[in-house]
């Protein structure tokens, strides 16, 4: 039993620091599409705990911890009444809401990798659980109010690639047999690191090779 | 097992009555979309079991009941054949639908909660369970056919109200040890009644606090 | 155990055709919607995968197979690669490309009955499930780049009579005690060559009788 890197209590807070940050994104975006406030709430809960619950249902863990632990039900309700009443000054310090980001996009594709090689799961569908956990909430995010996830956009900042070497790192530390709080930890810093640089210095993704003219450039349809 | 309220042939014509309700609805929207029979089929069945279907993956009862009842899975492909033949006339009698969706609403978000009990899920996932299983449909619709979910939109009449206090009554009253069938019939005639003033009188919930400027009304998206 | 209709090598060789070719329809949507490399293999995994991850959800099967498999989750990898480097040379092909993807579409849709069959549902159940195995992969991947899915639109060619053709087939032989890997087979010959039928001249389905005015026509959405 790998999964709990750090003591129980260690690891339920940071798991509630990553879910409310990721509660904050869903609630602004929500306000940003003039939804009423049950709206802030549901995209507050599905980019928080979208990408866990999809894990858990793949890896056989039902209900998913979504759905029995309360306070990661509850943590995207408090999320949202920030939101509601402060979102003015939380879009205010959206610099540090990013770096808050990245730190959960960093723990929770450990999490996620460790968790699914508890069940059972090999290697790549580790690391693939482990980004679905990191990337998948904000997916659904999108997905509910109509846009296309920022995730497969080529012009945003690298998201998929910090997650990708953070579960990888974890995979590769438990194929070895050196994971540890220390050495998950790091896992999780150098996506977090990627995720901060990639943000900084407006690190892309390429696109198909050989896309021709440059006329596509801004065009995100057909 | 307190999930049989009333007697299973009860139960199963309620729940039949709300999958048809619900399904009716996916059916006009998919004609108002302009899709074709199948279409028409499929919109209709996702619109009537998707919230049970996704209620029942979470709690691990597996298949979903949409897929062991064959009546619940045949139910919204007669709604559709209705729908096919006789679009105009059910569209001309909207008011009345808008009453059995109501009731359907009441229904389900009763018997949602009273379900995740049984499954052993705590008091909180019980009310989310029953609200997703309420209005889960509703929202796969939508998003299927690349609307905003209406359940989302401050521009609707509440819908995720009245299931809130549906199912929160539910959950107080087996936590009371008092729910029966009378109790639970009375919880659904609550949101149902709830759900109706909310169209007859067009109440809508708040959005974010301090929104600005009126410039945001009407608009959907930034 | 019928799901064994071929040996199991046989089986896996027709499994990975099949996805692979969902994979590239799924990866040259992707260019077109000028998504990045990453963007390309998720949407890639999803047209592949995401049929078969539901049904296994649904029948209890997890981890699906696609998490079980390397050889499934990798395929649709390789196809992102042949899309990225020469998308070009793969859209000139689009022909042999709609063969294949017929041809995907007869597999999956036996595979998909046969499997859930083997899980216990009932034939209504199967034959659902064996159109989800064939249909659902292009639903998700046109829900997430926000395309109203192909499957339900009345203005493309007819996609889901094959499949349920196919599937209805395969439930059928399997009442009558007769599914070999011969009349499976058969079964999966008969859903491809009405889709490709269906391509060669354009059959569409009906839409929602007396529609009234033509002017209907060419609009996607109201």
């Amino acid at each position: 039993m790998t999964s709990h890197l750090f003591s129980p209590d260690v690891q339920q807070a940071l798991d509630l620091v990553g879910i409310f940050v990721f509660a904050l994104s869903g609630g602004l975006l929500a306000v940003r599409k003039n939804l009423d406030i049950f709206g802030i709430a549901v995209l507050a809960e599905v980019t928080a705990l979208g990408g866990g619950v999809f894990r858990d249902l793949i890896i056989g863990a039902v209900p998913p911890a979504a759905f029995q632990n309360m306070g990661y039900f509850l943590t995207p309700l408090l999320a949202s009444l920030v939101v509601i009443f402060l979102h003015p000054e939380v879009q205010r310090i959206n610099g540090t809401i990013q770096v808050l980001d990245a730190a959960g996009l960093g723990l929770f594709c450990v999490a996620g990798t460790v968790k699914a090689h508890d069940y059972g799961l090999g290697a790549v569908a580790d690391i693939a659980l482990g980004m679905i956990t990191a990337a998948g909430g904000g997916v659904a995010r999108d997905v509910l109010v109509n846009e296309l996830p920022s995730l497969l956009r080529w012009d945003r900042a690298l998201y998929a690639v910090p997650a990708l070497v953070g579960s990888g790192i974890v995979a590769v530390l438990i194929s070895v047999q050196h994971l540890t709080a220390v050495t998950g930890t790091a896992a999780a810093l150098v996506a977090f690191t990627l995720r901060m640089l990639a943000l900084r210095y407006d690190w892309r993704a390429p696109r198909a090779w050989h896309r021709g003219s440059s006329s596509a450039l801004g065009e995100s349809g057909d």
